[in-house]
């Protein structure tokens, strides 16, 4: 293979043609894949079996976890995570099974109430904006269409968000009232935040007295390798600044114990955490603690969780080695596309050439491959130079992932091959 | 014992004086008894101790129950519950442990979105206002608080909430959105609504297009004789009336499972659901389906569930029974207070003498009797008459609810005594 740039048109045509051929041959297979979400695979579901036969319903402390109470979680269960996330026990909520379902009701709650500092519920203002470093998680993007706040597209760097032009935007605009930030193995660039980036999030003058950061760790843990970048601890750095309220921390044991039934946590000033459990009082009488509890057992300390995330790296790690790989040796040299090499998290951050990233996404999906569709990246699902595309290689087996793979390289060259031959 | 108003001053302080004795006896012994929350006891949450040590992970249809998915909860769990409601499978969601919660999203979306049918987002409106049939729920009464829902009184009768009163007051007043129900054996009332007030709920002309009944059927099976009274299907009640739209249905297996650790539920109208399950699906991937699995696989079909609740009701109904008998023999001569022998549910109604329930409250509390502040069953925790106490004889342990309602029965006697002496 060589350069497609470096070829004629003639040579193009021709390759085209056999790709094209291949292609229908695929096609006929009827394949069905599916690499569209960054699901953990049945194999990294059975490290976490252990706990599901948990007859145990007291806590260590003697609380009977079978009935109500304990609003916030269990007070074990925030020291076990507490460390994950770089705070103190009592900056903590434990929550149900799901971290997207806290920062959701934390931003409705923002909409209805406001936040500590705010001198009006936010949902009582003409407009409201959120900061979205992009390529990012199409989550956080749909819960901000849900509350019709609006979206501001921030350039993702080699070490975090473009911190200038925050910046610039949060100095002046008193409607900027938030960022989203998952700042280490980012979704789906998988970088993680420089010192610089945290500090700066942290020092910065907002206008908004009420600006919040939301930062989703859900990848506090998640290594593929032995010698991970540090993270800067951004409770810390928000506390040293002066700005303690300004941050909300999240993550959850999703991608850690198991994804449907793990259990989701929120850090935050006391302040902060003060407001939100009277708030949560209302709500709940309390999320499951025998699930907390079955995690307590199982995990018992730091070091348990350090242990078991290795497990996970195995399994994992050579998904993305064959990813890696695939890409390097059938894809590299065409000079048609471009990607990241994380190491950590769930996702492979590919660029197509460009406007083709929706093309890709077509032709995959039409030979059986589903993958995340194009758009999804961005804030409105408007990728801008229609390039970006998340791969997620854990779920499938290896060699489902190679087929997968085999497609959609295939599917680039052909996407690349048809603007260049038109 | 005769009655109090046959007795003469003189021998009413002569009375008093030895009560007051006796109730020094008992502070010196330094009780600690908690009569104050509707919460199973231990033996009760034994009963479902089979469900814990599951290692099933698969749903019967083949669904990994561990990952990420499902938004609005496993199909064969909404068949395993359809009926406790009412309704039909697809007109349901399957929540995570707490139906105050799916209660308090389902008004925090009509405050930030309306309802279907709604004009503008309650939120919006310079005023919203809830029907609260009295004595009722206290975390209902919160919700409202919290959301600054103005409430309403509405006085409960003997087969429901005045039905006369809300139909004249939903008739005329655009802002009234809402009326909460607990329609089987009422929270703390015991009273199941009659098929008459069921239809006219479900009948009645409202000025507002989107009002909506709140149904929170918490006590749905939670029989105590073995020919419950029947309860109209009030989705049908509303179909039949054509206002389909009308009713929320809520409920739960807090006390027919685990209370900290059950499946909580919702049902509606198709209509209803689509627009929740859009919202839902931004807010959450999808609730526990493990704690789902467990509940299918324990209970397995309608019948299990009515097996289970006999198990519960041979518990509990000693308990019950206790209380009726030793307020019948030590109390109901002094003709100095009231109560409800109710068939079902958690609690029982108690009346003191007028202007007498705080005091009361206050004189077992210093005795280390907690009971439910005196207040709690009304909004704004506003007795008008400062007579109701709810008493929930279920969690404490027989000998214990035998002391304590020793203390209660006294302190009646003292409130009474005061106010009848001065």
């Amino acid at each position: 293979m060589v350069e497609f740039q470096k070829m004629e048109p003639s040579e193009l045509k021709a390759y085209y043609a056999d790709l094209q051929t291949e292609y229908e041959k695929i096609k006929a297979q009827g394949l069905k894949l599916d690499m569209s979400r960054g699901k953990p695979c049945a194999e990294q579901l059975d490290l976490s079996l252990g706990m599901l036969d948990m007859v145990e319903y007291k806590s260590p402390s003697g609380l009977d976890c079978r009935n109500y109470g304990c609003v916030d979680g269990l007070p074990e269960v925030k020291k076990l995570f507490a460390p994950l996330l770089g705070v103190k026990a009592d900056q903590m909520i434990i929550g149900g099974n799901s971290s997207l379902n806290m920062m959701h009701d934390t931003i409705a709650r923002a909409m209805l109430f406001g936040v500590t500092d705010s001198v009006v519920p936010w949902g009582r203002l003409p407009v409201v904006k959120f900061l979205c470093p992009t390529p990012g998680y199409d989550r956080h993007f749909s819960i901000c269409e849900l509350f019709d706040i609006e979206m501001i597209s921030i350039e993702m760097k080699e070490d975090g968000p473009d911190l200038d032009r925050i910046q610039e935007l949060v100095a002046e605009d008193e409607t900027i009232k938030g960022i989203w930030c998952v700042p280490r193995y980012s979704n789906p660039t998988g970088i993680t935040y420089s010192d610089a980036v945290v500090d700066g999030l942290a020092r910065m003058r907002t206008k908004a007295d009420d600006f919040r950061i939301f930062w989703d760790n859900a990848y506090a843990v998640h290594h593929l390798t032995d010698h991970p970048q540090p993270l800067e601890n951004m409770m810390e750095a928000c506390v040293t600044a002066g700005h303690p309220e300004r941050v909300f921390i999240f993550s959850s044991t999703s991608k850690i114990s198991l994804s449907g039934a793990g259990v989701a946590m929120m850090a935050a000033s006391e302040r902060n955490i003060a407001m939100i459990r009277k708030q949560l009082a209302v709500q709940t009488i309390g999320s499951d603690k025998l699930n907390q509890l079955r995690h307590l057992l199982f995990f018992k300390d730091e070091a348990g969780i350090t242990k078991h995330m290795k497990k996970h790296a195995k399994i994992i790690g050579p998904k993305f080695e064959l990813v890696f790989e695939m890409l390097q040796t059938q894809l590299a040299e065409a000079g048609i596309a471009a990607w990241n090499r994380p190491q950590g998290g769930y996702f492979i951050n590919f660029n197509t050439m460009e406007g083709c990233a929706k093309r890709v996404v077509q032709l995959a999906a039409e030979a059986g491959v589903v993958l995340t569709p194009a758009g999804a990246t961005y804030p409105y699902h408007q990728d801008p130079l229609d390039r970006n595309i998340r791969l997620a290689p854990t779920f499938p087996p290896l060699s489902e992932l190679k087929k997968a793979m085999e497609v959609f390289i295939l599917c680039n060259k052909l996407a690349a091959l048809e603007k260049m031959i038109r």
